[in-house]
């Protein structure tokens, strides 16, 4: 897979030729019509639909069958199958894999909407490591997923039946809509992608991974020309995004990953240099490579890992807790430095892109003109199909994802 | 020890009835006069020194006499004979106490002054943990005392003799002065002390204690009203100010102390409860006494109390690392609940009050005005003569001082 700035949408048909969002909208507008005319007269619909231009789609269903296309979708809802994974045991402990058996696939009907709520049919999936701490049921980033629950996850995708104005039919959007293909909201936590965006850069640049990095930096890590940074997994979907915000804002970055392959690729995206930790002894190859100690650390890793680098902050250094890949490690890794924050008056801080949710408009916008401009790189590790969600889950945490790890649901 | 608000300065006169700024003085202005001659001549000057009224004692003894002065000064302060206290050898490890053969104590002359210079007699002097941690040869919050350097201190005493018009004679100051009773200066980072202010709050809620915790406080801590605090070495010099500032600002604050003792005082100035952590479970107390978990940590030990802190975080909580004192305990004691910070989104920030210095009015002019009205209240362990500050420093680690600790030179 070679970096690349920006990557083509790929809308993937079902089966029968139709989306979920077309049968819904063309059998709500022309009821008992046959297939042949139905087919002919969702064309129009079909091409505002793949242009993105959920308005005129919008427009052209509803029109004056508001009634009845109501009537009518409710039925053809009623009668759409929702595949999805529900939590059916939890992990032995909360750092052993999470291993296929835990999910259960299901199926089941797509509820009714209310009054303010509209149904997204997901397309993309994102798979990320706060997921599998949610399957503990113990105190963690986000609530516990309870067993028999739906799985959660990001996903970006498109309204198909709407009882909300904000949200008519067509609109791209990104939210906590579980693992699964259809998922009932009231808008709540869900975000519009840019139109001319493809979907899963709902996901990645104006999702989780871009403003996990985007806060972080601008918040936390506050970057200055001419300092270093060291970024840890520096080849995954935050690190690499981290790397090269640090690069913009001026600084001497030095990323940390998990073989060459992944240091190559840390290089090419504008590390002055990439330790291979696995092959490396880390605290050698900072003291050679940061001589003036590291102002930034945005860390993926925690535990051992970053214990090492305390061993090298400069005075006033910013510890950006981005992510704990180690916490998943058997092996407890206890942090024996903490004393280097207090000798290099330091700051140490965890932080949850969702917290900022009133504030993603900000980092959206800077993102999307950053990638517009081609000033972003990234991959992605495309996992085809829901049902190897559950066997993609680990890979975040044996290292052998390539970029930004997406399951495509369509 | 009861509590008290304000303390009455003791003026430790000679043992020839004469400080060593008198000496200089009178025998600048008067040369060769008799001992009776200087003595009557010098009761008016001592009365405007013991005023405090500087500029009356500076301009009686400038007056027309600044060349003779010079002159016989210079000569009587090349015979006066500092006392001072040098490292002679280096700690056997960075956690073993520091014995009293690690101390030289010596007898130099005062040197003489260049211009800009002013020679400060100091009256007392701070003993705090991070002396400790000059002594080991290693990178710490400060350079590292080279052996033969003179020991460093915060200390608080009068301008004697001056070359420096910002600080004539009898300006009450507080600095780093050193294991000694003079020391010569051109004023950098020497802060004057308000006239009405007992001289030793100078190193005490306008030194160190008081800015280590209003600088913690205000800027990392923020403490809101409603949230629950907890103060750890609620009974030390630093602590003891903390709970009272993070109390005002609204705070439930929770102490911790090595005795009950000290937990019935900590009580006394404002915490809502005191753990006495030598026989108390501090995990399952503060589970009883924080039940909405802990939004400010102030703490000055480190080690397996703060890890246990870490368990009882509530989201967003800001952790403020204003001491160590665990470090100088033999075993190392790792953080093994660091990702509570990643969880609960909290902040740790390690600071240390001398980088400031800038700001030190801001601070000063605070603690000062809720001094005058009565609203901080400390107490102090006053060690008496400086040759007896090396068995005292331990008393900070093995926790038997009661309070601010300080030794009184004169």
């Amino acid at each position: 897979m070679a970096a690349k700035g920006r990557r083509n949408e790929i809308h993937k048909i079902q089966p029968n030729g139709l989306t979920v969002s077309e049968l819904c909208i063309g059998t709500g507008i022309f009821g008992m019509q046959t297939d042949e005319d139905l087919k002919a007269k969702l064309d129009e619909l079909k091409n505002d639909y793949r242009k993105g231009d959920a308005t005129a789609a919008s427009r052209n269903s509803f029109s004056n069958f508001t009634f009845f296309w109501r009537l009518f979708a409710m039925a053809i809802i009623g009668s759409t199958v929702n595949r999805r994974f529900v939590l059916a045991k939890r992990p032995e402990s909360p750092t052993s894999p999470a291993s296929r058996d835990l999910f259960e696939l299901q199926s089941v009907d797509v509820p009714e909407l209310a009054d303010g709520e509209f149904l997204v049919e997901s397309h993309w999936m994102s798979l990320d490591p706060w997921i599998r701490g949610t399957m503990n049921g113990n105190r963690s980033y986000q609530a516990s997923v309870e067993l028999g629950d739906v799985m959660r996850a990001l996903c970006a995708g498109r309204v198909v039946v709407s009882r909300n104005a904000a949200f008519p039919v067509g609109t791209p959007v990104s939210g906590m809509l579980g693992w699964q293909d259809y998922a009932v909201t009231d808008g709540t936590l869900i975000r519009k992608i840019p139109e001319n965006a493809p979907l899963e850069l709902g996901l990645n640049l104006l999702g989780i991974n871009g403003q996990t990095a985007w806060f972080g930096i601008n918040d936390i890590g506050k970057p200055k020309a001419g300092e270093t940074a060291v970024v840890t997994a520096a080849a995954g979907g935050v690190g690499s995004i981290a790397v090269q915000l640090l690069k913009a804002a001026g600084c001497r970055v030095i990323g940390l990953a998990g073989d060459d392959e992944k240091c190559e690729w840390v290089k090419s995206i504008g590390a002055a240099d990439c330790i291979n930790y696995k092959t490396t002894d880390i605290g050698k190859a900072l003291s050679v490579l940061c001589p003036d100690r590291v102002d930034v650390v945005f860390d993926n890793v925690g535990g051992a890992m970053l214990d090492e680098l305390l061993l090298h902050l400069n005075t006033n250094a910013r510890i950006v807790l981005s992510g704990a890949l180690s916490r998943y490690n058997a092996k407890p890794e206890p942090l024996t430095n903490w004393l280097q924050l207090h000798i290099n008056r330091a700051t140490m801080k965890g932080y949850i892109f969702l917290d900022h949710f009133d504030r993603f408009d900000e980092a959206d916008t800077d993102m999307m003109r950053r990638w517009e401009r081609g000033e972003l790189l990234y991959r992605e590790h495309i996992i085809d199909g829901l049902e190897n969600a559950p066997d993609a889950l680990s890979k975040l945490f044996d290292g052998s994802n390539r970029g930004k790890l997406l399951v495509k649901i369509r």
